[in-house]
């Protein structure tokens, strides 16, 4: 998506080897406008698919997962990091490894809100090492759901993730592939 | 606005003492529906306000934001709850006690996306002791921007934080305000 590629190379900074800061556009200040076209291009590519609901993990998820669900008129429901108050414990669990964060985590998701009747689109801000991604195939898996594919805007091509999954024979549609970066500020596109 | 309380009296249960499950369409699962007649509301009381930004809180305040920013045509800014390795020290920060949690902690702006000629209208899911809010008023303040109102979805008005808030001279909208609510699922709005 050519698109979003200028905004990258126009707003996006390599902070340290393998660390991009899209801060301004994507995970902390939002782009609506931007957010509407990726929106469309996800809508485009998975129009035909028959997607029931729309799978993400909080927080930088949400934002591109709400904007996206209208085209495609499903439900959204996020997968929660923390533990809270009224969820209980009828949920479904996976475990994932962060690189941005540098650490792992749970990940929660009430049974309440997946059924084997479901056609989950995932969506998720970047994909790295695939972890996040692969822990909300394996909710979906869990309750029986059909993962129809997943979506993500930034895939660091390097890192390895996407090209697993894809192996894996998921449906991954990523709307830029960085290929290599450096502090130096050379960003390659795959 | 009654499709909203028509929500809460349908969906919404009373778990335990001033603690109301509305993960089905507000902060789990995601009702997009829902939602874009929220962003209306939102903006129909603050159209008129010159309204550059809407100022939330990771995570559940990001859908509500992001959908309402359309209406606006203006960016949409989360507060992190956790440091990451992208954002750095340049930030703002404010303390939090939060209700639903059960704990307390910071957040964090960049100082990058706020400056004094912003005008902030903070949107948040919930308004229980107004902490949240009142962090986020305090942050923008710190980058002397005008915090031009705040929008809720829903109030717990017994637990007072809203009408502290209005006594601060906060312009603030809250969608429906629940007097009183009890285990026996009986909900009663202001």
């Amino acid at each position: 998506m050519q698109l979003l590629k200028d905004y990258i190379l126009k707003n996006g900074r390599v902070v340290t080897d393998g660390l991009l800061k899209v801060d301004g556009f994507l995970n902390h200040q939002i782009d609506i406008g931007l957010f509407q076209n990726i929106g469309r291009e996800f809508y485009n590519h998975f129009k035909n698919d028959n997607i029931t609901k729309i799978l993400t993990i909080e927080a930088s998820g949400i934002g591109i997962a709400c904007i996206t669900a209208q085209y495609f008129d499903v439900p959204v429901l996020f997968a929660k990091k923390n533990s809270v108050k009224t969820q209980g414990e009828n949920v479904y669990t996976a475990d994932i490894a962060s690189f941005t964060h540098g650490k792992n985590y749970s990940i929660r998701v009430s049974k309440d809100y997946l059924s084997p009747s479901d056609r989950i689109l995932i969506i998720d801000d970047f994909l790295a090492n695939g972890e996040a991604i692969q822990g909300l195939v394996n909710i979906a898996k869990q309750a029986g759901a059909t993962v129809a594919g997943a979506a993500v805007v930034i895939e660091k091509g390097f890192q390895g993730g996407g090209d697993k999954l894809r192996a894996e024979g998921l449906n991954l549609l990523s709307l830029a592939i960085i290929e290599s970066m450096d502090t130096s500020g050379k960003i390659t596109f795959r």
